[in-house]
C-alpha cells in the first residue's frame, strides 16, 4: 500500500459518473481487504474506522454492475471478505492507470519539483 | 475553470514533497487568479472563503522558490494580484500533466466506466 500523502508522487482520482469517484483511498483499502481478507483489518491498517470501511466498500458495490467485495457474513465485524474478480479487475486497472500516469507526466513532475523553494532529489 | 466534481474524467493531486501538494483546488484558483486579477474575486468563483483562498495562496508563495501570486496591497481585500511568471509557469505545467494524465489512460478509464451499474457514454 502507498498510504496518501506519506510519498510524493501523483495521486489520481477518477470522477467515473458527477457522483461516482474512485482514488487513492478506496484502491488502497481494494488492496487491504485482498491482503487481508477482512474489512475490519484493512480499515484498521489504514487507520480508518469500520464504519468509513464498510462505507466505502457499500459505494463500490452499488456503484459498480457487480460487487466489487464480497463478505462471508453480511455486515458481522469478524466475517470474511474477498474481492470479487470485477474488484480485482478494478484495483489492477487503477494501478495500471497510476503507473501509466506516473510515466506520462515525470519529465513535468521533475521540472515543477525544481520550482521548489527546498527542491530535494527524486523520492 | 474545471470545478471539480462537475465534469468526470481524471482529477491529479501532485505530492511535490511530503507536505507540499498542488491540486485541482490551488490550480483553479491560479486560473481564477489570473482571470480576475483578485484573490477575492477568485476565491469568491469558487465559492471558496477569502481566509481559504489566501491561505492557499500563501502556501503556494512558501512552497516555491520565489511566489507564484503577488498582491498590489498586502492582505487589503480590494488590492489587486497577478500571476508571477512561476505562477504562470505552475499553472501552465500542471494544465500539461493534466491532458497528458486524460490522454494515457483514456483507454483504461473507459473500461473502468464500462463496469458501472450504469455506465454512460463519453463525458
Amino acid at each position: 500500500m502507498k498510504p496518501a500523502n506519506k510519498t510524493t508522487g501523483p495521486r489520481l482520482r477518477l470522477v467515473l459518473e458527477p457522483d461516482v469517484a474512485i482514488g487513492p483511498g478506496k484502491i488502497d483499502l481494494l488492496d487491504q481487504i485482498r491482503e487481508t481478507g477482512s474489512i475490519a483489518a484493512a480499515g484498521r491498517r489504514m487507520r480508518m474506522s469500520y464504519k468509513r470501511a464498510w462505507q466505502l466498500v457499500e459505494e463500490m458495490n452499488q456503484a459498480f454492475r457487480e460487487p466489487a467485495v464480497t463478505t462471508s457474513r453480511g455486515g458481522a465485524e469478524k466475517g470474511g471478505a474477498a474481492l470479487t474478480p470485477l474488484g480485482l479487475e478494478v484495483l489492477d486497472r487503477y494501478r495500471r492507470m497510476e503507473a501509466e500516469t506516473e510515466r506520462a507526466i515525470a519529465g513535468d513532475l521533475a521540472a515543477l519539483r525544481s520550482l521548489l523553494s527546498d527542491p530535494a532529489g527524486p523520492p
